[in-house]
Protein backbone atom coordinates (compact mmCIF):
# COMPACT_ATOMS: atom_id res chain seq x y z
CA UNK A 1 0.00 0.00 0.00
CA UNK A 2 1.47 3.82 -0.67
CA UNK A 3 0.38 6.92 0.67
CA UNK A 4 0.93 10.65 -0.13
CA UNK A 5 0.38 13.59 1.40
CA UNK A 6 -0.86 16.68 -1.17
CA UNK A 7 -2.33 20.10 -1.16
CA UNK A 8 -5.68 21.16 -1.38
CA UNK A 9 -6.49 25.15 -1.08
CA UNK A 10 -3.03 24.93 1.00
CA UNK A 11 -4.16 22.27 3.69
CA UNK A 12 -2.31 19.04 3.34
CA UNK A 13 -4.25 16.23 2.49
CA UNK A 14 -3.57 12.24 2.81
CA UNK A 15 -4.26 10.26 -0.45
CA UNK A 16 -3.78 6.38 -1.65
CA UNK A 17 -1.94 5.90 -4.17
CA UNK A 18 -3.16 3.91 -7.20
CA UNK A 19 -0.52 3.62 -9.53
CA UNK A 20 0.03 7.00 -11.12
CA UNK A 21 -3.18 8.06 -9.36
CA UNK A 22 -4.21 8.95 -5.87
CA UNK A 23 -7.57 8.79 -3.99
CA UNK A 24 -8.50 11.24 -1.60
CA UNK A 25 -9.04 9.63 1.77
CA UNK A 26 -11.78 11.72 2.85
CA UNK A 27 -12.85 12.23 -0.65
CA UNK A 28 -14.12 8.23 -0.44
CA UNK A 29 -14.96 8.64 3.02
CA UNK A 30 -15.97 11.46 4.43
CA UNK A 31 -15.17 10.39 8.21
CA UNK A 32 -11.24 9.32 7.37
CA UNK A 33 -8.29 11.73 8.33
CA UNK A 34 -7.01 14.38 6.48
CA UNK A 35 -3.82 14.23 7.95
CA UNK A 36 -1.33 10.94 8.31
CA UNK A 37 0.19 12.22 11.70
CA UNK A 38 -3.25 12.72 12.92
CA UNK A 39 -4.64 9.51 11.61
CA UNK A 40 -2.27 7.10 12.64
CA UNK A 41 -2.49 9.57 16.52
CA UNK A 42 -6.13 8.34 16.49
CA UNK A 43 -5.06 4.67 15.76
CA UNK A 44 -7.15 4.53 12.47
CA UNK A 45 -6.75 1.41 10.42
CA UNK A 46 -5.28 3.33 7.37
CA UNK A 47 -5.08 0.01 5.47
CA UNK A 48 -8.61 -0.44 5.55
CA UNK A 49 -9.36 2.97 4.65
CA UNK A 50 -6.91 2.65 1.63
CA UNK A 51 -8.82 -0.79 0.29
CA UNK A 52 -12.22 1.08 0.86
CA UNK A 53 -10.50 4.26 -1.12
CA UNK A 54 -9.28 2.05 -3.67
CA UNK A 55 -12.43 0.19 -4.20
CA UNK A 56 -15.00 3.18 -4.29
CA UNK A 57 -16.20 5.72 -6.62
CA UNK A 58 -14.26 8.79 -5.68
CA UNK A 59 -12.45 11.00 -7.66
CA UNK A 60 -8.83 9.87 -9.25
CA UNK A 61 -6.41 12.48 -9.37
CA UNK A 62 -2.95 12.17 -11.63
CA UNK A 63 0.00 11.92 -8.95
CA UNK A 64 2.18 13.64 -11.55
CA UNK A 65 -0.84 16.89 -11.26
CA UNK A 66 -0.93 17.57 -7.83
CA UNK A 67 1.11 19.49 -5.62
CA UNK A 68 2.83 17.20 -2.57
CA UNK A 69 3.51 18.67 0.44
CA UNK A 70 6.28 16.55 2.73
CA UNK A 71 4.94 13.54 3.90
CA UNK A 72 4.31 13.90 7.24
CA UNK A 73 4.04 17.78 7.64
CA UNK A 74 4.23 18.47 11.18
CA UNK A 75 5.86 15.63 12.82
CA UNK A 76 6.23 15.53 16.39
CA UNK A 77 9.94 15.13 16.03
CA UNK A 78 12.29 14.13 13.01
CA UNK A 79 15.51 11.92 14.64
CA UNK A 80 18.18 12.10 11.96
CA UNK A 81 21.66 9.76 12.14
CA UNK A 82 24.70 10.71 11.28
CA UNK A 83 27.38 8.23 9.82
CA UNK A 84 25.26 5.61 10.10
CA UNK A 85 26.89 3.97 6.70
CA UNK A 86 30.62 2.88 7.43
CA UNK A 87 31.47 4.15 3.72
CA UNK A 88 30.09 7.79 4.65
CA UNK A 89 32.15 7.94 8.03
CA UNK A 90 35.59 6.67 6.97
CA UNK A 91 34.87 9.75 3.62
CA UNK A 92 34.68 12.01 5.82
CA UNK A 93 37.39 10.98 8.11
CA UNK A 94 35.59 9.64 11.28
CA UNK A 95 35.64 5.94 12.74
CA UNK A 96 32.63 3.71 12.81
CA UNK A 97 30.22 5.29 15.37
CA UNK A 98 29.66 2.66 18.77
CA UNK A 99 26.39 5.03 18.96
CA UNK A 100 23.89 7.13 16.40
CA UNK A 101 24.93 10.64 16.27
CA UNK A 102 21.63 11.61 16.58
CA UNK A 103 20.06 15.19 15.68
CA UNK A 104 17.19 16.24 14.72
CA UNK A 105 15.19 18.47 12.20
CA UNK A 106 12.53 21.31 12.91
CA UNK A 107 9.15 20.76 10.47
CA UNK A 108 10.13 23.93 9.31
CA UNK A 109 13.02 22.74 7.43
CA UNK A 110 10.85 20.23 5.72
CA UNK A 111 9.54 20.00 2.16
CA UNK A 112 7.96 18.23 -0.73
CA UNK A 113 8.54 16.06 -3.73
CA UNK A 114 9.22 18.71 -6.19
CA UNK A 115 9.68 21.70 -4.03
CA UNK A 116 13.28 23.18 -4.18
CA UNK A 117 16.14 22.67 -1.95
CA UNK A 118 17.13 26.32 -1.27
CA UNK A 119 20.94 27.23 -1.40
CA UNK A 120 21.09 29.45 1.80
CA UNK A 121 22.44 33.38 1.10
CA UNK A 122 24.26 32.77 3.92
CA UNK A 123 26.65 29.80 2.32
CA UNK A 124 27.46 28.26 -1.58
CA UNK A 125 27.94 24.99 0.70
CA UNK A 126 24.89 23.44 0.21
CA UNK A 127 25.44 19.08 -0.02
CA UNK A 128 23.02 16.52 -0.71
CA UNK A 129 22.19 13.02 1.35
CA UNK A 130 20.02 10.71 0.07
CA UNK A 131 18.04 8.78 2.84
CA UNK A 132 15.51 6.03 3.92
CA UNK A 133 12.75 7.73 6.50
CA UNK A 134 11.10 5.52 8.68
CA UNK A 135 7.55 6.63 9.64
CA UNK A 136 6.52 5.40 12.94
CA UNK A 137 2.96 3.81 13.06
CA UNK A 138 2.29 3.25 17.15
CA UNK A 139 3.49 4.42 19.77
CA UNK A 140 6.76 2.69 20.87
CA UNK A 141 6.78 1.64 24.53
CA UNK A 142 9.86 2.52 26.20
CA UNK A 143 12.20 0.29 26.85
CA UNK A 144 11.24 -1.62 23.51
CA UNK A 145 13.41 -4.73 22.39
CA UNK A 146 15.00 -4.50 19.13
CA UNK A 147 13.25 -7.89 18.53
CA UNK A 148 9.78 -6.10 19.00
CA UNK A 149 10.50 -3.06 17.40
CA UNK A 150 9.68 -3.55 13.53
CA UNK A 151 6.04 -3.65 14.36
CA UNK A 152 5.82 0.00 15.67
CA UNK A 153 6.62 0.92 11.79
CA UNK A 154 3.74 2.02 9.70
CA UNK A 155 5.88 2.04 6.75
CA UNK A 156 9.18 3.79 4.46
CA UNK A 157 9.83 7.04 2.51
CA UNK A 158 13.09 8.71 0.83
CA UNK A 159 14.52 11.79 2.21
CA UNK A 160 17.24 14.11 1.06
CA UNK A 161 19.34 15.15 4.38
CA UNK A 162 20.31 18.67 2.90
CA UNK A 163 23.39 20.24 4.55
CA UNK A 164 24.93 23.71 5.28
CA UNK A 165 28.34 22.50 5.77
CA UNK A 166 29.68 25.61 7.48
CA UNK A 167 27.00 26.09 9.24
CA UNK A 168 26.89 22.44 10.28
CA UNK A 169 30.19 22.84 11.60
CA UNK A 170 30.57 26.25 13.26
CA UNK A 171 30.24 24.22 16.35
CA UNK A 172 29.99 20.60 17.06
CA UNK A 173 26.72 20.43 17.34
CA UNK A 174 25.21 19.82 14.06
CA UNK A 175 21.68 20.57 14.11
CA UNK A 176 22.00 24.47 13.03
CA UNK A 177 23.73 23.03 9.31
CA UNK A 178 20.37 20.42 9.14
CA UNK A 179 17.25 23.23 10.16
CA UNK A 180 17.85 25.90 7.40
CA UNK A 181 14.68 26.47 5.75
CA UNK A 182 13.74 24.53 2.34
CA UNK A 183 16.36 21.69 3.20
CA UNK A 184 14.42 18.68 4.16
CA UNK A 185 13.04 16.79 1.18
CA UNK A 186 10.27 14.16 2.06
CA UNK A 187 8.40 11.98 -0.09
CA UNK A 188 7.10 11.34 -2.84
CA UNK A 189 4.99 8.28 -1.29
CA UNK A 190 5.19 6.42 1.92
CA UNK A 191 5.12 2.12 1.37
CA UNK A 192 3.89 0.40 3.81
CA UNK A 193 6.18 -1.66 5.81
CA UNK A 194 4.20 -4.71 4.64
CA UNK A 195 5.15 -4.30 1.09
CA UNK A 196 9.13 -4.23 1.60
CA UNK A 197 11.52 -6.21 3.34
CA UNK A 198 11.68 -6.69 7.25
CA UNK A 199 13.46 -3.46 8.53
CA UNK A 200 13.35 -1.98 4.34
CA UNK A 201 16.77 -3.76 4.13
CA UNK A 202 18.43 -5.16 1.07
CA UNK A 203 17.11 -1.81 -0.96
CA UNK A 204 19.02 -0.08 -3.50
CA UNK A 205 19.67 3.41 -2.47
CA UNK A 206 20.78 5.84 -5.00
CA UNK A 207 21.98 9.44 -5.24
CA UNK A 208 21.71 11.68 -8.35
CA UNK A 209 23.03 15.25 -9.25
CA UNK A 210 21.44 16.40 -12.11
CA UNK A 211 21.23 12.63 -13.60
CA UNK A 212 24.72 11.69 -12.69
CA UNK A 213 24.74 9.22 -9.87
CA UNK A 214 26.74 10.05 -6.83
CA UNK A 215 25.51 8.06 -4.08
CA UNK A 216 24.85 4.09 -4.79
CA UNK A 217 24.74 2.02 -1.99
CA UNK A 218 21.82 -0.74 0.10
CA UNK A 219 20.02 -0.32 2.89
CA UNK A 220 21.53 -3.11 4.44
CA UNK A 221 24.81 -1.03 4.66
CA UNK A 222 23.23 0.88 7.61
CA UNK A 223 25.40 0.71 10.69
CA UNK A 224 22.66 0.88 12.50
CA UNK A 225 19.77 -0.54 11.19
CA UNK A 226 15.69 0.32 11.80
CA UNK A 227 14.65 -2.54 14.37
CA UNK A 228 18.02 -1.42 16.52
CA UNK A 229 17.47 2.65 15.84
CA UNK A 230 13.84 2.37 17.66
CA UNK A 231 15.31 0.34 20.31
CA UNK A 232 18.30 2.56 21.36
CA UNK A 233 15.95 5.79 20.99
CA UNK A 234 13.12 3.60 23.33
CA UNK A 235 15.86 3.55 26.08
CA UNK A 236 15.77 7.68 25.80
CA UNK A 237 11.81 8.85 24.64
CA UNK A 238 8.87 8.15 23.62
CA UNK A 239 8.63 7.86 19.96
CA UNK A 240 5.07 8.89 18.96
CA UNK A 241 2.36 8.06 15.73
CA UNK A 242 3.70 9.93 12.71
CA UNK A 243 7.48 10.72 14.23
CA UNK A 244 10.18 10.17 11.92
CA UNK A 245 13.68 8.90 11.62
CA UNK A 246 15.65 9.37 9.14
CA UNK A 247 18.04 6.84 8.87
CA UNK A 248 21.83 8.55 7.80
CA UNK A 249 23.44 8.82 4.55
CA UNK A 250 25.59 6.27 1.95
CA UNK A 251 29.12 7.98 0.71
CA UNK A 252 29.38 10.36 -2.13
CA UNK A 253 28.33 13.61 -0.72
CA UNK A 254 29.31 16.64 -2.46
CA UNK A 255 31.87 18.40 0.82
CA UNK A 256 34.06 14.25 0.23
CA UNK A 257 34.56 14.92 -3.01
CA UNK A 258 38.05 16.71 -4.87
CA UNK A 259 36.94 19.52 -5.11
CA UNK A 260 33.74 19.55 -3.01
CA UNK A 261 30.72 19.86 -5.31
CA UNK A 262 27.87 22.48 -3.93
CA UNK A 263 24.73 22.12 -5.47
CA UNK A 264 23.70 25.38 -6.91
CA UNK A 265 20.52 27.15 -8.68
CA UNK A 266 19.56 24.89 -11.92
CA UNK A 267 20.54 21.69 -10.16
CA UNK A 268 18.62 18.65 -9.30
CA UNK A 269 18.59 16.07 -7.19
CA UNK A 270 16.69 12.75 -7.38
CA UNK A 271 16.97 9.83 -3.79
CA UNK A 272 15.92 6.61 -5.34
CA UNK A 273 14.97 3.96 -2.85
CA UNK A 274 14.33 0.68 -4.45
CA UNK A 275 10.89 -0.59 -4.49
CA UNK A 276 9.90 2.70 -2.57
CA UNK A 277 9.94 5.23 -5.30
CA UNK A 278 12.18 8.81 -6.33
CA UNK A 279 12.34 12.17 -4.96
CA UNK A 280 13.24 15.22 -6.75
CA UNK A 281 14.00 18.16 -5.93
CA UNK A 282 15.29 21.01 -8.16
CA UNK A 283 17.67 23.55 -6.45
CA UNK A 284 17.36 27.17 -6.41
CA UNK A 285 18.84 30.04 -4.57
CA UNK A 286 17.72 31.52 -1.77
CA UNK A 287 16.32 35.38 -3.26
CA UNK A 288 18.86 38.03 -2.02
CA UNK B 1 0.50 39.73 31.55
CA UNK B 2 0.78 36.48 33.18
CA UNK B 3 -0.44 33.36 31.51
CA UNK B 4 -0.15 29.55 32.13
CA UNK B 5 -1.49 26.38 30.78
CA UNK B 6 -3.11 24.01 32.51
CA UNK B 7 -4.81 20.44 32.46
CA UNK B 8 -8.30 19.81 32.30
CA UNK B 9 -10.19 16.69 31.44
CA UNK B 10 -6.41 16.18 30.47
CA UNK B 11 -6.06 18.29 27.45
CA UNK B 12 -3.92 21.41 27.81
CA UNK B 13 -5.87 24.84 28.03
CA UNK B 14 -4.76 28.41 28.24
CA UNK B 15 -5.52 30.73 31.11
CA UNK B 16 -4.37 33.83 32.14
CA UNK B 17 -3.19 34.05 36.01
CA UNK B 18 -5.28 37.12 38.34
CA UNK B 19 -2.72 36.96 41.21
CA UNK B 20 -2.64 33.23 43.02
CA UNK B 21 -5.57 32.36 40.51
CA UNK B 22 -5.60 31.61 37.04
CA UNK B 23 -9.00 31.91 34.86
CA UNK B 24 -9.46 30.10 32.12
CA UNK B 25 -9.71 31.95 28.63
CA UNK B 26 -12.62 30.03 27.17
CA UNK B 27 -14.87 29.90 30.15
CA UNK B 28 -14.26 33.92 30.23
CA UNK B 29 -15.33 33.73 25.99
CA UNK B 30 -16.13 30.90 24.59
CA UNK B 31 -14.14 32.02 21.14
CA UNK B 32 -11.50 32.26 23.09
CA UNK B 33 -8.15 29.67 21.74
CA UNK B 34 -7.43 26.79 24.23
CA UNK B 35 -3.92 26.66 23.33
CA UNK B 36 -1.44 29.14 22.98
CA UNK B 37 0.81 27.80 20.19
CA UNK B 38 -2.25 28.39 18.15
CA UNK B 39 -3.84 31.04 19.52
CA UNK B 40 -0.71 32.80 18.26
CA UNK B 41 -0.53 31.08 15.34
CA UNK B 42 -4.42 32.10 14.70
CA UNK B 43 -2.85 36.21 15.56
CA UNK B 44 -5.29 36.10 18.02
CA UNK B 45 -4.76 39.71 20.69
CA UNK B 46 -3.77 37.38 23.66
CA UNK B 47 -3.54 40.76 25.58
CA UNK B 48 -7.42 42.20 25.00
CA UNK B 49 -8.76 38.48 25.29
CA UNK B 50 -6.78 38.33 28.82
CA UNK B 51 -8.08 42.00 29.54
CA UNK B 52 -11.70 40.60 29.06
CA UNK B 53 -10.90 37.25 31.55
CA UNK B 54 -9.84 39.51 33.94
CA UNK B 55 -12.80 42.15 33.89
CA UNK B 56 -15.46 39.17 33.09
CA UNK B 57 -16.73 37.16 36.33
CA UNK B 58 -15.71 33.37 34.86
CA UNK B 59 -14.84 31.66 37.26
CA UNK B 60 -10.91 31.66 38.76
CA UNK B 61 -9.46 28.67 40.05
CA UNK B 62 -6.43 28.37 43.04
CA UNK B 63 -2.68 28.25 40.70
CA UNK B 64 -1.77 25.87 43.14
CA UNK B 65 -4.48 23.52 42.79
CA UNK B 66 -4.69 22.88 39.18
CA UNK B 67 -2.78 20.52 37.33
CA UNK B 68 -0.06 22.40 34.93
CA UNK B 69 1.35 21.14 31.41
CA UNK B 70 4.32 22.44 29.81
CA UNK B 71 3.64 26.03 29.25
CA UNK B 72 3.41 25.18 25.53
CA UNK B 73 2.75 21.29 24.83
CA UNK B 74 4.27 21.30 21.71
CA UNK B 75 5.69 23.56 20.43
CA UNK B 76 7.03 23.83 16.78
CA UNK B 77 10.34 23.78 17.71
CA UNK B 78 12.04 24.14 20.73
CA UNK B 79 15.74 25.44 19.66
CA UNK B 80 18.35 25.21 23.22
CA UNK B 81 21.59 26.98 23.60
CA UNK B 82 24.67 25.41 25.21
CA UNK B 83 27.37 27.48 26.39
CA UNK B 84 26.17 30.72 26.99
CA UNK B 85 26.95 31.61 29.75
CA UNK B 86 30.98 32.39 29.81
CA UNK B 87 31.47 31.02 33.43
CA UNK B 88 29.69 27.46 32.51
CA UNK B 89 31.42 27.61 29.28
CA UNK B 90 34.65 27.63 31.50
CA UNK B 91 33.84 25.31 34.26
CA UNK B 92 33.19 23.17 31.58
CA UNK B 93 36.40 23.55 29.96
CA UNK B 94 35.39 25.11 26.83
CA UNK B 95 35.88 28.23 25.21
CA UNK B 96 33.70 31.37 24.65
CA UNK B 97 31.95 30.18 21.59
CA UNK B 98 31.62 32.09 18.36
CA UNK B 99 28.67 31.02 17.68
CA UNK B 100 25.65 29.71 19.87
CA UNK B 101 25.50 25.88 20.13
CA UNK B 102 22.61 25.03 18.67
CA UNK B 103 20.62 21.84 19.72
CA UNK B 104 16.54 20.99 19.76
CA UNK B 105 14.11 19.55 21.95
CA UNK B 106 11.37 17.56 21.14
CA UNK B 107 7.91 17.63 22.71
CA UNK B 108 8.20 14.46 24.49
CA UNK B 109 10.62 15.94 26.29
CA UNK B 110 8.88 18.76 28.33
CA UNK B 111 6.83 18.67 31.32
CA UNK B 112 5.15 20.90 33.64
CA UNK B 113 6.26 22.77 37.08
CA UNK B 114 5.27 20.17 39.38
CA UNK B 115 6.24 17.13 37.26
CA UNK B 116 8.35 14.94 38.04
CA UNK B 117 12.33 14.85 36.43
CA UNK B 118 12.81 11.45 35.90
CA UNK B 119 16.36 10.20 36.54
CA UNK B 120 16.76 7.65 33.58
CA UNK B 121 17.15 3.51 34.08
CA UNK B 122 20.01 3.96 31.69
CA UNK B 123 21.57 6.48 33.55
CA UNK B 124 22.55 8.37 37.14
CA UNK B 125 24.19 11.43 35.70
CA UNK B 126 21.31 13.42 36.08
CA UNK B 127 22.10 16.72 35.85
CA UNK B 128 19.81 20.39 36.23
CA UNK B 129 20.20 23.54 34.15
CA UNK B 130 18.42 26.85 34.83
CA UNK B 131 17.43 28.51 32.00
CA UNK B 132 14.82 31.62 30.74
CA UNK B 133 12.98 30.30 27.87
CA UNK B 134 11.70 32.48 25.30
CA UNK B 135 8.15 32.11 23.09
CA UNK B 136 7.51 33.41 19.91
CA UNK B 137 4.73 35.46 19.26
CA UNK B 138 4.49 36.27 16.26
CA UNK B 139 6.60 34.78 12.71
CA UNK B 140 9.99 35.84 12.38
CA UNK B 141 10.90 37.33 8.78
CA UNK B 142 13.60 35.60 7.71
CA UNK B 143 17.31 37.73 7.78
CA UNK B 144 15.34 39.99 10.81
CA UNK B 145 17.81 42.93 12.36
CA UNK B 146 18.89 42.38 15.86
CA UNK B 147 17.15 45.75 16.15
CA UNK B 148 13.91 44.31 15.28
CA UNK B 149 14.02 40.88 16.73
CA UNK B 150 12.36 41.38 19.88
CA UNK B 151 9.41 42.90 18.42
CA UNK B 152 8.28 39.22 17.77
CA UNK B 153 8.78 37.86 21.45
CA UNK B 154 5.51 37.28 23.39
CA UNK B 155 7.30 36.90 26.27
CA UNK B 156 9.35 34.86 28.87
CA UNK B 157 9.06 31.68 31.45
CA UNK B 158 11.36 29.56 33.25
CA UNK B 159 12.97 26.09 31.87
CA UNK B 160 14.91 23.45 33.28
CA UNK B 161 17.15 21.91 30.39
CA UNK B 162 17.72 18.54 32.62
CA UNK B 163 20.64 16.48 31.00
CA UNK B 164 21.31 12.98 30.72
CA UNK B 165 25.52 13.51 31.02
CA UNK B 166 26.76 10.26 29.35
CA UNK B 167 24.07 10.27 26.82
CA UNK B 168 24.83 13.57 25.83
CA UNK B 169 28.98 12.93 25.05
CA UNK B 170 28.57 9.37 23.77
CA UNK B 171 28.78 11.26 20.70
CA UNK B 172 29.67 14.66 19.69
CA UNK B 173 26.13 15.44 19.54
CA UNK B 174 24.25 16.80 22.17
CA UNK B 175 20.60 15.74 21.38
CA UNK B 176 20.10 12.73 22.45
CA UNK B 177 21.27 13.50 26.06
CA UNK B 178 18.62 16.49 26.01
CA UNK B 179 16.02 14.46 25.21
CA UNK B 180 15.08 12.23 27.51
CA UNK B 181 11.46 11.52 28.69
CA UNK B 182 10.41 13.65 31.83
CA UNK B 183 13.59 15.99 31.36
CA UNK B 184 12.80 19.60 29.95
CA UNK B 185 10.75 21.80 33.03
CA UNK B 186 8.64 24.15 31.24
CA UNK B 187 7.06 27.09 33.26
CA UNK B 188 5.18 27.49 35.23
CA UNK B 189 3.94 30.71 34.19
CA UNK B 190 4.53 32.95 30.90
CA UNK B 191 5.00 36.78 31.62
CA UNK B 192 4.70 38.89 28.40
CA UNK B 193 7.46 40.55 27.28
CA UNK B 194 5.87 44.03 27.85
CA UNK B 195 6.03 43.37 31.40
CA UNK B 196 9.63 42.59 31.80
CA UNK B 197 12.86 44.40 30.14
CA UNK B 198 13.20 44.54 26.69
CA UNK B 199 15.23 41.23 26.15
CA UNK B 200 14.29 40.31 29.57
CA UNK B 201 18.00 41.56 30.39
CA UNK B 202 18.99 42.18 34.14
CA UNK B 203 17.05 39.58 35.90
CA UNK B 204 18.80 37.06 38.56
CA UNK B 205 18.42 33.59 37.69
CA UNK B 206 18.42 31.22 40.22
CA UNK B 207 18.87 27.28 40.63
CA UNK B 208 18.72 25.53 44.22
CA UNK B 209 18.61 21.66 44.89
CA UNK B 210 16.80 21.03 47.92
CA UNK B 211 16.74 24.61 48.61
CA UNK B 212 20.66 24.96 48.67
CA UNK B 213 21.48 27.42 45.59
CA UNK B 214 23.26 25.86 43.02
CA UNK B 215 23.76 28.29 40.50
CA UNK B 216 23.19 31.89 41.02
CA UNK B 217 23.44 34.23 37.91
CA UNK B 218 21.88 37.09 35.77
CA UNK B 219 20.59 37.16 32.50
CA UNK B 220 22.56 39.81 31.51
CA UNK B 221 25.44 37.41 31.56
CA UNK B 222 24.78 35.40 28.43
CA UNK B 223 27.24 35.79 25.54
CA UNK B 224 24.54 35.75 23.10
CA UNK B 225 21.38 37.53 23.89
CA UNK B 226 17.66 37.06 23.24
CA UNK B 227 18.01 39.91 19.98
CA UNK B 228 20.90 38.48 18.76
CA UNK B 229 19.94 34.87 19.10
CA UNK B 230 17.31 35.74 17.51
CA UNK B 231 18.80 37.38 14.47
CA UNK B 232 21.04 34.54 14.21
CA UNK B 233 18.51 31.94 13.91
CA UNK B 234 16.43 34.28 11.14
CA UNK B 235 19.98 33.68 8.88
CA UNK B 236 19.00 30.28 9.11
CA UNK B 237 15.13 29.40 9.69
CA UNK B 238 11.81 30.43 10.48
CA UNK B 239 10.74 30.80 13.77
CA UNK B 240 7.06 30.86 14.05
CA UNK B 241 4.51 31.36 16.84
CA UNK B 242 4.48 28.87 19.41
CA UNK B 243 8.30 28.14 18.88
CA UNK B 244 10.56 28.02 21.93
CA UNK B 245 14.26 29.38 22.50
CA UNK B 246 16.16 28.08 25.95
CA UNK B 247 18.85 30.39 26.33
CA UNK B 248 21.43 28.12 27.78
CA UNK B 249 22.43 27.85 31.86
CA UNK B 250 24.89 29.47 34.27
CA UNK B 251 27.79 27.89 36.18
CA UNK B 252 27.30 25.64 38.88
CA UNK B 253 26.20 22.84 37.26
CA UNK B 254 26.11 19.39 38.71
CA UNK B 255 28.82 17.79 36.79
CA UNK B 256 31.45 20.46 37.07
CA UNK B 257 31.72 20.25 40.46
CA UNK B 258 33.95 17.52 43.15
CA UNK B 259 32.53 15.28 43.23
CA UNK B 260 30.17 15.74 40.50
CA UNK B 261 26.34 16.11 42.03
CA UNK B 262 23.50 14.00 40.41
CA UNK B 263 19.97 14.43 41.15
CA UNK B 264 18.59 11.43 42.46
CA UNK B 265 15.03 10.09 43.86
CA UNK B 266 13.16 12.15 46.13
CA UNK B 267 15.19 15.15 45.70
CA UNK B 268 13.46 19.09 44.06
CA UNK B 269 15.27 21.31 41.65
CA UNK B 270 13.91 25.20 41.54
CA UNK B 271 14.38 27.40 38.77
CA UNK B 272 13.67 30.88 40.09
CA UNK B 273 13.96 33.96 37.72
CA UNK B 274 13.11 37.22 38.98
CA UNK B 275 10.49 38.90 37.86
CA UNK B 276 9.12 35.29 36.26
CA UNK B 277 8.74 33.36 38.71
CA UNK B 278 9.76 29.63 39.97
CA UNK B 279 9.86 26.04 38.36
CA UNK B 280 10.21 23.50 40.99
CA UNK B 281 10.57 20.19 39.76
CA UNK B 282 10.71 16.92 42.09
CA UNK B 283 13.17 14.25 41.01
CA UNK B 284 11.88 10.56 41.21
CA UNK B 285 13.78 7.61 39.86
CA UNK B 286 12.15 5.79 36.42
CA UNK B 287 10.22 2.61 37.27
CA UNK B 288 12.72 -0.03 36.40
Amino acid sequence: MKFTTYLRDGAPRLAVVDGDRIIDLQDADSNAPADLRLALKAGIDLHAAAQAALKSSAARQELSAVKLAPLVPEPGKTVCLGLNYFDHAKEGGRDKPEYPWFFFRGASSLMAHGDAGVVPRVSPKFDYEAELAVVIGRKVPRHAKEADALQYVFGYSCFNDMSVRDYQKRTPQWTIGKNFDGTGGFGPVLVTADDLPLGAVGLRIQGRLNGEVMQDANTSDMIFNVAETIALLAEVLTLEPGDVIVMGTPAGVGQARTPPVWMKAGDRYEVEIERIGTLVNPIVAEAP
